[in-house]
């Protein structure tokens, strides 16, 4: 395995081995690393001294199930703290073939021109690019698999990244030729920053990842990929409506933020919802169930077509169709269904995009419950217009420019799909975590809504701080491992599957690694990320909710109560504790 | 003297007794006294939590010369920290007249109403108010000075405070029916979240100030007078010339931001200085001598008359003429000053405004250089339009929306007409002053340039952290006792002057301060406003210029080359010393 080092600033390319203290870091725990040992945190994230990190999981590549996941790393223009975002497709599992650990893209280009790099057996090619500029990413790929293959796997930002947003995501091919994406904290424009268009990366002839103990691992993949289809929600739940099933959840639990937070249940949630979906997905001979990358067997995606017949969108979240719907107070499927094909093909961030039209519907730029003026609102951000880019830049700042004070954002990034106030534990998540509101940082709806890993109470404090610590912890391991965060919910109530995740590690390094390795492995990529962000001048007071987050919301009138003190004593003791670098 | 509180809540006013601890604290000191106290410095700007606080200067409403400023404070919607900003005009005399200590706006109004307060001897009364909104400053002055007489008071504001923008300023009547400004950072939008269009204040039959000693406080203010009349500065250069006088001294020193701070020297220079403006001014029958306030014996304002020989605006400063000219490539004298006359007739801060759109050149949005397509800007700032709204926020959200790196500002808030590379020590002020880049708050310009108050290189760093201190804690005095900076000019110079203004302060209080309790009243209010800001979330890393000063200017190609550590020195003694509250 190797780091490859691409220079924008003289278009070179390097290649180097992998220091000792990175050798067993994968995923957000390398990527976090590597910015954190690398970048300033003081920089500007759009700047020559930000640096774009790209790092398979440490088990991608491998048949290791749902093993697909590539992190992305940076400087947030978003947050302006430390960012990891990833994302499934097909390109985690080519490098991590081809032998990259990581690519590290740094330096600026000249004269603001753009590359693309191409990525294969002989290392990278950079090349001047002309032809995709100012495209979607529907047509990059569709022109890259033309020209490469429909195997070739592609890393793009659309136009939303070309104009620097700061809500612009990375795009990564999936198998069937979809959109995934690494979408929050604006890794898009970082990526723009950097000159690339975008990468194509091509497996053909790769050595393939080795594997010290096949025997073991073969068997470990086995015990995990059974652990996974027995669960109710990894095994029937997820396939069968995706992460839409959530919006009945939710709404029955009155924690789906409605009309820019205002209320927990949303009149039209039956409209929207995953059981509706699911139906009508069947009848327009739609896929209900379909994979982001090869190997998962969770399958959660789904591909959902128009009236006629034709496709629209894939990859098709809760949290998109929560944003697009109840928290622009939109009750059309098929509305919110091309809000999502729009922002996949201009490469942004559904939740940042939905929940800053949500806040501009606030401001009085269009009322609530118009959906064709927010699809309006996305033309314009493909337009690049003065009015899409105040949306694509984000909650914040359109709440700055239009005078709202109603901005549910921490860290200056929307919060997604969970109120705080109804379910409270993710709402220590959004308040803590490193990445700015985030709720795969650590999610805590899970124990608090899904009754899954325990039960803690949605509506009281006791035992939230616990629930999001232990999570954020746990999520920060998983993402190194290049998992998917929904095995999450397997591995929260079946020790066996947990057990043969470690085993799947330890098999194919050569390892002997414990659960508690894997425990201060997540806090070990925590405190480095805590530390950066203090560094780049975060205190305490960005680990706190908006101030209306004091209003009741009903149907529970519950509020956010908890004091500054409580959300400290998330990582009062682990940023205490030795750091511990590197399980081995 | 009493201070008077406004709950918009509820539409309620009362009148205090002014707090022991309050008592010898006026302008700055008690604004900032006041938001520390009474502010949580977490709260949402534009939110209910917010206060806004008028505040005359200690000597406001006395004969002593120069004395008329008003102090205006709040937590900032630009900064996110702790803001005073002070203006001339008529408002701080009269409302000390009224016996009126501090005026405090707190709470915001049900349903987004608009009110207005009248300020007479009988107290404030809160109106609502419909007739006004939506329209400019100079329409507000007019309509208020034809309802109420020509010698009514007014504090209003435009349609950017209408559209909160975080640019937004408070504007003053002057005793000609112009316009003053507190202008700086954002807080004519706190005056709309507050529900207020415009203050009147009304002084006839006030009690007026009483002066415990009399015969002292007219020898002083002769003393006083007689020396800001004799120094080169105050008594000639301002007078004549007024503030723009500075165009040629800073562009002979290098010092003059050019073209989005790339050169310190502008060729189109001559074109805007001081001295082809006065002959201009004198040419078409404007005045070249004019000043912001009664008893004012500098008169560094003017009348500027367009070609036709009508009025287009007063008080047409440096830092604005500069803005809209060397630092936007602009370099015609009639445009500018159309700029000036919009922005002060729509209320928006002109440094923050015209480095916004030198950003916004730099971001493409138009060339550099374009008067005209500068003065359409400003329009759409009037019409609150998506890109006039993005303008009218202020630089650093422009740099974000566009994707710019080139974003001078410190704390959010835009560096004005100097260049810290070329004029150090104003760079210590910048990055260090809790007002975020602000060249008023501690004016090293003085001995960096003018050789005033001593000599202290512009170009080596030397002694100009020592000089930044010195003069912030000098000017926060200053600011407190109500008197026009350019006093600083020549009590720097002029140990008698200095004598003077403590004799001022003596002699109508009844106190027995010395130079050092003037030092110490202008350190608490310093330690003051760092520890709002450092609740509010500032760390050290907020005291730092943008990573572009890293780059050479021309023509010393001098680099701005301060590390962090050099920079905590400024306030480091400072914030560690026992906390000195009132000089009595």
């Amino acid at each position: 395995m190797k780091i490859c080092r691409v220079n924008m600033a003289n278009l070179s390319v390097s290649t180097e081995d992998v220091p000792e203290e990175w050798k067993y870091l994968g995923g957000r725990a390398l990527t976090s690393a590597i910015v954190a040992k690398e970048v300033d945190p003081t920089c500007h994230p759009l700047g020559k001294r930000n640096k774009l990190v790209f790092a398979p999981g440490l088990l991608s590549g491998t048949t290791a199930p749902n093993s697909g996941r590539m992190s992305v790393g940076a400087k947030s223009p978003l947050t302006g703290g430390i960012k990891e975002s990833n994302s499934g497709g097909t390109a985690a599992q080519k490098l991590a073939r081809l032998g990259i650990k990581a690519i590290i893209i740094e330096g600026m280009p000249e004269g603001g021109k753009y590359y693309n790099l191409h990525v294969d057996k002989n290392g990278i090619k950079v090349q001047e690019e002309k032809e995709l500029l100012g495209k979607g990413n529907y047509e990059v790929i569709d022109v890259l698999s033309k020209k490469y293959g429909e195997k070739i796997g592609v890393i793009t930002i659309g136009q939303a990244g070309e104009y620097r947003m700061s809500a612009a995501n990375i795009s990564v091919k999936d198998p069937h030729g979809n959109i995934r994406s690494a979408g929050r904290g604006g890794l898009g424009a970082v990526m723009a920053s950097k000159g690339i268009k975008y990468i194509t990366v091509d497996d053909t002839d790769a050595p393939g990842v080795p594997i010290v103990n096949l025997e073991k691992f073969r068997e470990a993949a086995r015990t995990f990929a059974a652990a996974l289809r027995e669960h109710p929600i990894t095994g029937e739940g997820l396939p069968k409506y995706g992460t839409n099933v959530l919006i009945n959840i939710l709404n029955e639990a009155g924690g789906l933020p409605t009309k820019n937070f205002r209320m927990g249940r949303f009149a039209g949630a039956n409209k929207i919802s995953g059981e509706t979906m699911y139906d009508i997905i069947v009848d327009r001979k739609g896929k209900p169930t379909h994979n982001c990358h090869a190997g998962c067997v969770i399958s959660c995606s789904q591909v959902y077509n128009d009236k006629e017949g034709n496709y629209v969108t894939a990859g098709f979240e809760y949290e998109t169709i929560w944003g697009f719907g109840a928290v622009c107070y939109v009750n059309d499927l098929d509305i919110i269904a091309q809000a999502d094909r729009i922002c996949d093909d201009i490469g942004i961030d559904t939740i940042e995009t939905a929940v800053a039209i949500a806040v501009a519907m606030e401001g009085g730029v269009l009322p609530f419950g118009d959906g064709p003026g927010m699809l309006d609102l996305l033309r314009e951000i493909e337009k690049g217009s003065p009015l899409g880019r105040i949306i694509g830049n984000g909650a914040a700042v359109t709440g700055q420019v239009y005078g709202v004070t109603r901005v549910p954002v921490v860290k200056r990034q929307a919060i997604p799909a969970y109120d705080p106030r109804a379910v409270k534990g993710i709402g220590v998540t959004y308040a803590t975590t490193p990445m700015g509101a985030d709720h795969t940082a650590g999610y805590s709806v899970a124990a608090n809504i899904l009754k899954v890993g325990g039960e803690v109470s949605p509506l009281a404090k006791e035992g939230n701080v616990e629930l999001s610590r232990n999570l954020q912890i746990a999520t920060a391991a998983i993402d190194s491992a290049g998992l998917c965060l929904f095995v999450a919910f397997t591995l929260l109530d079946n020790p066996d599957a947990f057990q043969a995740m470690i085993d799947l590690i330890n098999a194919q390094y050569g390892l002997n690694m414990t659960a508690n390795d894997i425990n201060d492995l997540g806090k070990s990529v925590l405190v480095t990320e805590l530390e950066f962000n203090k560094a780049a001048g975060f205190t305490r007071q960005d680990d706190r909710l908006p101030e209306f987050f004091e209003e009741e919301i009903p149907p529970h009138n519950a509020v956010w109560d908890f004091t500054g003190e409580e959300l400290d004593e998330v990582f009062e003791e682990i940023e205490k504790e030795e750091k511990v670098l590197v399980p081995v």
